[in-house]
């Protein structure tokens, strides 16, 4: 019910079109011979993966992360997205463990919507991890929480049986707490997945990590990577040693107030800023609800130690000289009600910028928010002299790798086989074409997309001609997966050119127009300054209505039809816009 | 009337806010003593005077550029934005003269508009500006460009008097031929302004151009400067001998097809394609209007000597090899109705992707198009094994300039003022602080806003504390300037949550509801899939009328008020959403 069949000869087709990468094209079909690794990639959006992996070894079933993404600009109106579970319908009872791999939103957030509809399997993950989705439980339905299932990891070389599944673990550094690369193990091959990662050539604690020991796994190896820098090709990457070196020489020649906005998870940086203020003898408030939950949390998981001593709420910085004082917040990305905007727009209630205060960007620009930036830059460039981002200085280092590291990852695991995944196909085909670039054999590449079925059998690998649906589902207000292409189309048209409700109430014995026809328009024009329009858009209603010979079986659908088409004309010939015109009949 | 007039003690307020650089802040005012030259940007946009700039002296006035802006996400259905010209209201016989610099919309795109409205002014541009310009203003309105006063640069070494101005030029480069830099002389000043401007370090045909000529000019010089790559602080740009050995490497190699995307107004490009084409025996289509009117263009003009032995018309690709066919097109951009979206979706008559061909975006992104140019990327790497764009290889060189070339030029030039302009205001600034960077004297950087008039008398400058009125003028269909905050915020609404027309038919003598009330709902939720609510909403309306007690006087508008509120809290607590409830009340 949840595969979308395919005849052969379709899938032989589309195989043609696309003969040099196993791209998401189906092979020949082969009748299924004993048992068999599936893995599913889940979720409505470009970037492959990312919000949701289904891993399946006959009745046991392993889910790695359940995401949310944010919607596009064709999605007026849509809070979040999250994938579709039709796949699983069924197989509910075969759930054996969800894995999260670390705690951003688009591999959490749908935590609270899928994991009642799977009958809450266990959850397993790191301590931080599964305190964000705790939290974001709570945020969602309050009490919620308790009904998880935890598995903690405890280390990274915890083992777990699921079912058929043995899953162990690996680090990997991304730019949350607690993020853990998984290694999935089943008698058909071996499953290497880091998740979000990046390559830290020289941390600030400690030594580079390697993933050498992956190279000893049992065959076949299966390397899914999040290669969402294979088109990175600069082959330098800010460092996190060079990104503190740079903040910390802001903050302590800062004459006065520093203004910090960077993403709330960054709990790290956050935790080594606080670990800096306390040492240099700064006060540092955190604002925004996210970052003050998520500190929250991380102190009382041990990852922050720094105390009240250092952390001073926002309405006591007036205490202090500017110069002693620090503020760490959200909205860098230029949401208008966030931190940052309420700073810039003058509504914050305690912190209010002076010229010679320092405002440092300590985040990247999320694809879709460029000009929204532009516009928060402008506005802060305006109110203080020192404002401080990515293009001035380097006071950001990525959460994601680069072509680079994506080639050293390859080099150090050495697969068997290549998935590159959690990025759009034109970059998973870039990524492909870096490990052609270092001799990878091309039959064992697979560019996947999302609800493609990979199989593997007797050490080989196939992609199933079938695929797992793999619609959107979109989420706004209350509602999950009711709003529908129709319902977006509306909403698009409705913001191009607005809407003309034109009600006519018509006289039941006499077929006229009772008064004058009422018009409600929104969106479309300035109606105050287009009383002439109106007016001969009322004559031209009446007209229509008052015709004869129109066909009496059908005459108020006909009626409704024609002021639909001759007042939309109408109206375009007089303003070159089409408003959605919707005609009310009433007859009296 | 067009003049904002500012208490002298606002504008001291607003200068102690911003001591450090001249930026748009009004300085304490003198009462004006003899002649003065008067700089005023236009346009409602972040990029001070890229679509528009001002230079009065006693009654002359000299308009450089009629350009327009596109709209920003915020601004559902505008077509474009054109500047506000309240400030030569009354003073349309005192305008000598519009130069234009070069042939790009955002530089002659409003002609059309603004031209008729100052009673058709004198225009001075070189050759394929001038014809761009016309073009523009015939698609506009047929017969139109015959009205137009056509002062012609011949050479750059041309001088015209208008009025107390006089007028030279200089060479620059930008990305579309024809482009000039203008000298503006008046007693008080002599403005040195380049219009849009790169400096090419290696250029294909002939030596790099200098500016120190410029610091000859008489004191004191004011450099406006287009200072976009302010923040671009790569010291690396792609030179034009670099990017024509790419594509020209790709051309020769090509086992298919060759498709280019680029922009239309890339005349030089797309001439040393063809002449390429030529000298290796490929044959060339051209494909998308605006690519094929300014090659059209081009040629007449002489700029283009390569004819049919070359150019081919895309129905007739199918005559000849793959490996002997090259495609020229519109829709880098990924626009959805351009040659490149039609190609790749299958739509296009007459071209087809096949696996061998070669794609190449040689262009750059527009901010904004970000999204859209990734899903065009993910669909033609599914049909193409070589899609070429700049992550891979140069195959694009900027139009624009970098911080290097920025002190570069103002090195050259020697200027006693420096204005950088065409860019965001934070760019301005860091652009300021290029300036500052090289002993530049502060107090002779003025970061203008749009509507900022700065002020040239006794050789001194100061920024006046009145300024120029500059609102957005929405450009929606044939409405010019009839689009205002209400209709936006309309459109924005309609856009998130749809609306929700009720109408009900009340009975005049008993007050009571005639009948069911009507509902009509767009964009909020799939209506047929919602009886359950809707069955709710009309008794919850009926209740609100049939309610005693209501005021008799305002009794229909207590009702409207009533059923807007009262249905828009129900919607509210069963979705989530906030639909524009509209309703309609008639009393039969």
């Amino acid at each position: 019910m949840s595969i979308e069949e395919k005849t052969e000869q379709n899938a032989q087709n589309t195989q043609v079109e696309n003969p040099s990468i196993n791209s998401g094209q189906a092979q020949k079909p082969k009748i299924n011979r004993g048992p068999t690794l599936r893995i599913i990639p889940l979720g409505g959006m470009e970037e492959v993966g990312r919000n949701m992996t289904v891993f399946e070894y006959e009745k046991d079933i392993v889910i790695l992360d359940m995401g949310i993404q944010f919607p596009e600009e064709d999605m007026p109106g849509i809070d979040y997205i999250i994938p579709s579970i039709s796949y699983l319908k069924g197989k509910e009872k075969n759930i054996r463990a969800v894995i999260f791999s670390h705690g951003h939103l688009d591999h959490i957030g749908a935590a609270p919507l899928l994991l009642p509809k799977l009958g809450y399997p266990p959850v397993v993950g790191k301590d931080l991890t599964i305190a964000m989705i705790k939290k974001r439980m709570e945020d969602f339905e309050k009490g919620s929480a308790k009904k998880l299932d935890v598995i903690r990891i405890n280390s990274v070389n915890d083992m777990f049986d699921f079912g058929k599944f043995r899953v162990g673990f690996f680090n990997v550094e991304h730019s949350v707490v607690d993020a853990i690369g998984v290694i999935i193990n089943t008698p058909q091959g071996t499953v290497i997945h880091p998740g979000d990662w990046t390559m830290e050539k020289n941390p600030v604690n400690g030594q580079p990590l390697t993933y050498t020991h992956l190279a000893n796994l049992p065959k076949p190896k299966i390397l899914m990577l999040e290669s969402l820098g294979a088109v990175n090709t600069s082959s330098s990457m800010v460092g996190e040693r060079e990104m503190y070196a740079n903040l910390e020489k802001l903050i302590s020649e800062a004459k006065g107030k520093v203004i910090i906005g960077t993403f709330a998870s960054q709990i790290n940086r956050i935790g080594h800023l606080l670990e800096y203020a306390k040492q240099i003898g700064k006060k540092v408030a955190l604002d925004g609800y996210s970052m003050k939950m998520n500190v929250e949390i991380a102190k009382e998981l041990g990852y922050i130690k720094v105390g009240n001593e250092t952390i001073i709420p926002a309405n006591a910085i007036g205490k202090y000289p500017d110069d002693k004082v620090i503020i760490i917040c959200t909205g860098a990305q230029g949401e208008g009600n966030a931190v940052l905007s309420r700073i810039v727009s003058g509504d914050h209630k305690f912190i209010k910028v002076r010229k010679n205060d320092t405002i440092i960007f300590s985040s990247s620009v999320i694809p879709g928010n460029e000009r929204t930036i532009q516009r928060l830059k402008d506005s802060l460039y305006r109110k203080c002299d020192n404002v401080v981002h990515s293009d001035i200085m380097d006071v950001h280092a990525s959460g994601h790798c680069n072509a680079d590291s994506i080639k050293e990852m390859i080099k150090q695991v050495q697969p068997d086989y290549f998935l590159p995944v959690y990025a759009n196909h034109y970059i998973l085909k870039e990524a492909a074409k870096l490990a052609l670039s270092m001799g990878f054999p091309e039959k064992n590449i697979f560019v996947l997309d999302n609800g493609s079925i990979i199989e593997f059998r007797n050490k080989e690998a196939r992609l199933s001609n079938k695929k797992a649906e793999t619609g959107y589902v979109f989420v706004d207000g209350l509602g999950i997966g009711d709003i529908g292409e129709v319902v977006l189309r509306d909403r698009q048209n409705l913001s191009q050119d607005g809407m003309f409700v034109i009600i006519v109430a018509i006289d039941r014995t006499t077929g006229k127009v009772k008064g004058s026809p009422d018009i409600i328009s929104r969106g479309f024009i300035y109606l105050r300054e287009s009383q002439d329009l109106l007016r001969e858009t009322r004559k031209r209603v009446i007209g229509i209505v008052e015709k004869p010979n129109t066909n009496a079986v059908s005459r108020l659908n006909y009626i409704k039809d024609e002021i639909r088409n001759r007042i939309g004309e109408f109206l375009f010939m007089k303003t070159e816009r089409r408003p959605m015109v919707l005609p009310v009949i009433l007859e009296i």
